[in-house]
């Protein structure tokens, strides 16, 4: 079983990841989990509520999410990308099924209300910060649906064991939902050809990465990308063999990873 | 089974719809149809990009449904009212999974892409509206899911045979989906205490209408009204014995419409 969590960047090339999981999975089971990151920052926009990004004391970004940031979030991700991505499998003849964490209590979070963040120099705590950390998989919900012939296609939100969504890291909880589903490859496709020793240099690809040197790189990188190596490194620990950073912009993003494009950590 | 289908008006009452279902289910099988009419109307306004309800030539209104209205519909119903619907479902201890018509082609829809819509008198044709009529049903991922103890919350839109995401009337679809299912007993629940003599009394609610009468109501209705009665005679055509039309905003809406209140067509 193999695991692709696409990003959720406007350049992703989402006909060629189409047609590389139509026939990645003649072979074996696939879940599909993407992001949705630019079409909810066009709402937000279009909507006069700008997606509030915030950085914690240990310099990880993420976003801060009130009630309207989440409704936001619900509207982009499950509703518009959600449901174009799963059409356009469709369109290929591949059963595919979108699903959020809510559904079925796919991905049950441990709420974090308080948040801490760096502003102006100052660490500031914002309480009801409508976010969790995936803790629970529902397992047997994504084995009937492999198992009846059905391609998962997950995202954000989760939900709290009292019901609440919240909105939630979809690489962590990929992670957390690899390792509970047994899976040894997780291929992360973005808009970057990999991990890059110089952010601004696409050549300068790394090529391999072993486990035990991603805490090297972890201190260089920005944004994003180090909620990616956390991820990775979670991986591995968890009983994943191979996680592989591709580009998601390429004619056959899958294809190409699978090949031994962008980074492979193992 | 029991085929319970909330329309999207602001005025449902969801934590009775919930707490009835919760109970509901304990006895028999329950699937859930929502609409989002209330919702989608207030996205579309917040965007610029009114709702245009326009009437066929024998009366019947329905949206007109262009790529940016369906873009619309997809966020408030696939991602914003169907995930609230799911986790209040859940909160409740109800293993509640939402999809809309596009996932594991629940419904596939025939396009139609002409719609003849009169305009200041005038007969005109509009092309490339975005709507289907559902024709077929994906019986089995619901068997699947109804055996595995989960409970489907559906909404509309629906699915071409090429994956082409369409609007479709949650109504008929609610009907065709019962026919499939063998369900005989669907319950609509709306903002009126029932089919009314008058519009404007409340207390004229028509408790019982048989299946050869529904015809002399169908000149005078009005509107969704007029829809609904349509799909009321469809459905018991199809094999449904009993459709009840009740009011989604008392204290317990399934409840009450179960025990008689409402208009009982059969």
């Amino acid at each position: 079983m193999i695991l692709i969590k696409a990003g959720g960047g406007a350049g992703l090339n989402w006909d060629g990841i189409a047609g590389d999981i139509a026939e990645l999975r003649e072979e074996r089971p696939v879940i599909l989990v993407h992001g949705a990151n630019a079409i909810r920052a066009e709402l937000a926009a279009r909507l006069g509520v700008p997606v509030r990004t915030v950085v914690s004391p240990s310099g990880v970004s993420s976003v801060y999410t009130d009630r309207e940031a989440l409704e936001i979030f619900l509207m982009a991700y499950a509703g518009l990308a959600n449901k174009r991505i799963v059409a356009r499998l469709i369109a290929r003849g591949v059963a595919a099924i979108g699903l959020t964490g809510v559904d079925g209590r796919l991905w049950e979070a441990a709420p974090k209300k308080d948040l801490y963040v760096v502003e102006d120099g100052k660490t500031k705590l914002y309480r009801d910060n409508l976010t969790g950390r995936v803790e629970k998989v529902n397992v047997c919900l994504l084995r009937t649906l492999l198992r009846n012939g059905y391609l998962p296609v997950l995202c954000a939100p989760a939900v709290t064991a009292d019901g609440e969504i919240v909105n939630t890291d979809n690489d962590t909880a990929s992670v957390v939902l690899a390792a509970a589903m047994k899976i040894k490859t997780v291929v992360f496709l973005f808009e970057a050809p990999g991990l890059l020793q110089d952010v601004e240099k696409p050549e300068t690809v790394i090529p391999r990465v072993a486990r035990e040197e991603i805490g090297t790189y972890l201190p260089c990188a920005k944004g994003r990308m180090k909620k990616k190596l956390m991820a990775a490194k979670k991986a591995l620990e968890s009983g994943v063999r191979e996680v592989i950073f591709a580009d998601g912009r390429t004619e056959h993003p899958i294809q190409d990873a699978l090949a031994g494009g962008g980074t492979v950590f193992s």
